[in-house]
């Protein structure tokens, strides 16, 4: 199997431990239920479930030990996009190619579900097939990396810096924990579902914290040179919200020698992580490379 | 000590223990963590924290083993007043007698604030003082409580309702769902705490269902007969929306009454509980004579 093949496996795996987990469209609150799976399960890259099945696999987690985990990472991932994409957030229509949830549905539906699908990403740990100790450690680092320390906390400084302007190590701290705080959570999880030593779970930091910045980089520059049809949403919004990003920091040249030293960084870290985890490299290349 | 002195002893510890897990308002995102505290620190009728004192203690718990429980059934009730309020919901710009969160601060915050309030709840239980067994079973229950089959899934029916004819069962299911579902799981996290027995569990899961309909049916006869100073939020607003509520489907007097049925059903469900739990029986009668 290639390494393309074995990623399109766990996407479609996580695709249906999301559909399983989440409630049926045709049970009431229908409505809800719809925006709910509608947000969830219109494809995405599934980069954060990846994550988690790269490094447990890598560390001799079996999947089924991954998958209520690798769910749970991309239910808060899917929340917040519905709630940034809100009017009174970021107020974009498109999303995956497709209507927001707040356009396809409507306002009030869209907050909720998000609402709701954070109940069950934590829901899906509590019931996920490991020891009570590890289920307790996956939703304090969920819960951490997804509160005002983390996601949530991010996105506010995001709302604040708009318009503004900002240091580059501002930048940074906002994209640690807006996005990086998930992922770096993504791949904490897979280890703990795998028992990781204390060493791994050392360079598997390293290597998410990395991976977080070099996507959002990478984000950055897509902004700019997207269009919409690749991207899968509005492209140029960053610059037009006057939000700060690397390429208006540091200039094209610049955002992208500082995605070759993340790279670096990362590679650094997996060359310290013993067993190797090359699918964990396969994504590094992916989320640098990828076109949208 | 008198009950009502034992009552706000609870209240005030639920106040500060809510104080110390939500984040500083001095470090950054400031707004956040304002609208956090905003939130969560102006005052309640703290019922839910009160439950889990109340159950707990009965049961033998030490306050101690009950403060992290405590504090996040009532942060996942602030967030969702918070989102509750919002322009596309209920809009609603007073709450306790005061400005609503995205009236006091903005939108974005509001919906933010909720959201890092929700992840701060399960990050709670995840530290409580119990065994990692104990501490799921808490997360279970209030994810279980507060998502699509509880709590959100009761707001989707709500909204759904507004301004269509409803029976009576219809009227009962949303509310078990969209407030029931966290009373009964206040309940439970303070029989959890404290290891009851199947048997007491059974008893409580009876008391927490009636006071759920019980408050409730006292919130839609309070809208009618009081006045915002009294309620500390806007009067007759669900008649003007035309939400169903148990006076318009049965009558003030038949509302009168059922509200009499769930008084009984609590006074029988806690003369099955063994030990005896006055506190529990003082909180319904704080329920259903309180007058906001």
């Amino acid at each position: 199997m290639s390494p393309d093949a074995g990623l399109r496996a766990w996407v479609d795996r996580s695709e249906h431990i999301l559909s399983t987990l989440l409630p049926p469209a045709l049970s009431e609150p229908c409505r809800l239920h719809e925006a709910m799976r509608y947000a969830c399960l219109g494809g995405g890259k599934r980069l954060r479930p990846l994550l988690v099945y790269a490094t447990g696999q890598a560390l001799g987690a079996e999947l089924e030990q991954l998958d209520h985990a690798a769910a749970a990472v991309e239910l808060i991932h899917a929340y917040s996009l519905i709630h940034d994409d809100l009017p009174a957030m970021d107020d974009d229509a498109l999303r995956r190619g497709r209507p927001t949830v707040h356009i396809a549905f409507d306002e009030a539906t869209a907050i909720l579900a998000g609402d709701a699908l954070q109940a069950v990403a934590f829901e899906a740990l509590a019931s996920a097939p490991a020891t009570a100790e590890t289920r307790i450690q996956l939703v304090a680092t969920l819960a951490r990396a997804s509160g005002p320390a983390g996601m949530a906390g991010g996105q506010a400084l995001d709302l604040a810096a708009t318009g503004s302007s900002q240091t580059l190590a501002a930048l940074e701290h906002m994209h640690r924990m807006k996005t990086g705080a998930l992922i770096a959570a993504a791949v904490r999880c897979g280890a703990l579902c795998a028992g990781a030593t204390p060493a791994q779970m050392q360079a598997l930091a390293r290597y998410s914290a990395a991976l977080g910045l070099a996507f959002q980089i990478r984000d950055d520059l897509l902004d700019i040179e997207g269009s919409a049809a690749e991207l899968g949403k509005t492209p140029g919004k960053d610059a037009a919200q006057g939000k700060p990003t690397y390429p208006v920091l540091l200039g094209i040249d610049g955002a992208q020698r500082a995605l070759q030293t993340q790279v670096q960084a990362m590679h650094e870290a997996l060359a310290g992580l013993h067993p190797p985890a090359p699918a964990l490299a396969g994504l590094a290349k992916l989320a640098v490379e990828r076109q949208r």
